[in-house]
């Protein structure tokens, strides 16, 4: 049986709130050992004072791309603009984000997301004495699939693929390909209580105890495919356009 | 509050098996209104018959690709294929599955995923007087992203996206891009507790009463982006080719 639930009562974050304090005061003595707390980015970026003034999100998001995978014209004449970030996630607009901020300024992922959730993951374990897994969470959108699911953009204390590598099926045959990602998985279930546009950024989930380890288990920067085992590094406009200039030029 | 558990009890499914039956027997009366019951889309092939002679799993895969949209060689030597199915789906190998099959035998997915799970939820809404919403799943490989996520290839009777186009964040302006895809998130959720060796293929999802609907509401079709919408409609190298041949030619 898995539980998942929101926190009541996380205030609106500032830069320079103790998130190990306010999660473990909201959860009112109930988390306990083997439970994983799931955490928006946002609130991570709000103490941690990634807010910063910004006219233009559109400068916001060129200055946090590190490489541009694809970019579209939207009907109301803006841009999407699909990026690799400095922690080697390909997503939307680079995580910068213009809502829920006072006009004017951009909410900026954290500098390293995965540090966050070992200082967040940390301070409960000391804390409450109980072993606590931590996952940093950011909406993102997919290729080939409409909407967005909640993913894992950081992790401690938490094993973030279920590696089944070793394991055969019934008829006795390993399963050789699949290594589901419980991290996004254990993401998208906590969305599912959280919500967007309430301010519940902080859900527990319980009942997968078993995938709670050491702080220093690979992070949610493991789930990143490398580029050079990425078919999909760039957009297939952009990929046709390097094509085609490189075919002129050769003729 | 989300509570997910998998039914225990489910035999080894064989074509012709009534699954609303099964499904209704291992939840001992346990389902309520408002329940999503999530069920592997390998047992709704199993039933549906969808098992066929394959001496050659490549061979088969090529018979359920409408379009190929990349294709790698792997280390060992073999290929992995990106392919969109007639489903309009992009997955590996067209969601062709060699595993827990008699040898020379493979499952190909349900001929329309959609249509089996609204079998499924209007059988246990007869059967059991109760609004169950009924989501079937598949393993899915990520751009961008490793590992893999259980996806909804099929739904009836829930709202795969939470629309959240109308609403505003806590500063009053609409949150107008966000469309989380619950169905998505629910398939996850569900993986969680199901396991992918173990012979588990249902779970319950129960919590989120306020996605289920009419039978009709649009289904997991409604997920798959369109092509005209698609930036990632071809790998990075066959989009890079097609771009070379065609520069060189118009030199």
């Amino acid at each position: 049986m898995l539980s998942v639930w929101a926190l009541e009562g996380i205030p609106e974050i500032v830069p320079g709130d103790d998130l190990v304090a306010l999660i473990a005061s909201a959860a009112r003595g109930e988390l306990q050992g083997g439970d994983i707390v799931v955490v928006t980015s946002k609130i991570v970026s709000k103490a941690e004072g990634r807010i910063v003034a910004a006219d233009d999100r559109e400068d916001a998001i060129t200055a946090e791309t590190v490489r541009v995978v694809a970019t579209r014209e939207t009907p109301n004449g803006g841009r999407t603009r699909i990026v690799q970030n400095r922690l080697g996630m390909v997503s939307a607009a680079a995580g910068v984000d213009a809502s829920n901020t006072p006009e004017g300024t951009v909410l900026l992922l954290p500098v390293d997301p995965d540090a966050s959730a070992r200082a967040i993951a940390s301070g409960l374990r000391t804390l409450l004495g109980a072993e606590i897994g931590v996952i940093v969470t950011d909406t993102l959108g997919r290729a080939w699939r409409e909407g967005q699911t909640d993913s894992a953009i950081g992790a401690a204390g938490v094993h973030v693929f279920e590696d089944l590598r070793g394991q055969t099926d019934a008829e006795g045959r390993p399963l050789v390909v699949t290594m589901p990602c419980v991290a996004d998985e254990i993401a998208s279930a906590a969305d599912l209580v959280k919500g967007k546009a309430s301010q519940r950024p902080v859900a527990v989930v319980r009942g997968r105890a078993d995938l709670v380890g050491p702080l220093d288990l690979p992070g949610a920067r493991s789930i990143v495919r490398p580029l050079e085992r990425d078919m999909f590094r760039l957009g297939a406009d952009e990929a046709y356009a390097e094509g085609f200039a490189a075919g002129r030029a050769s003729a």
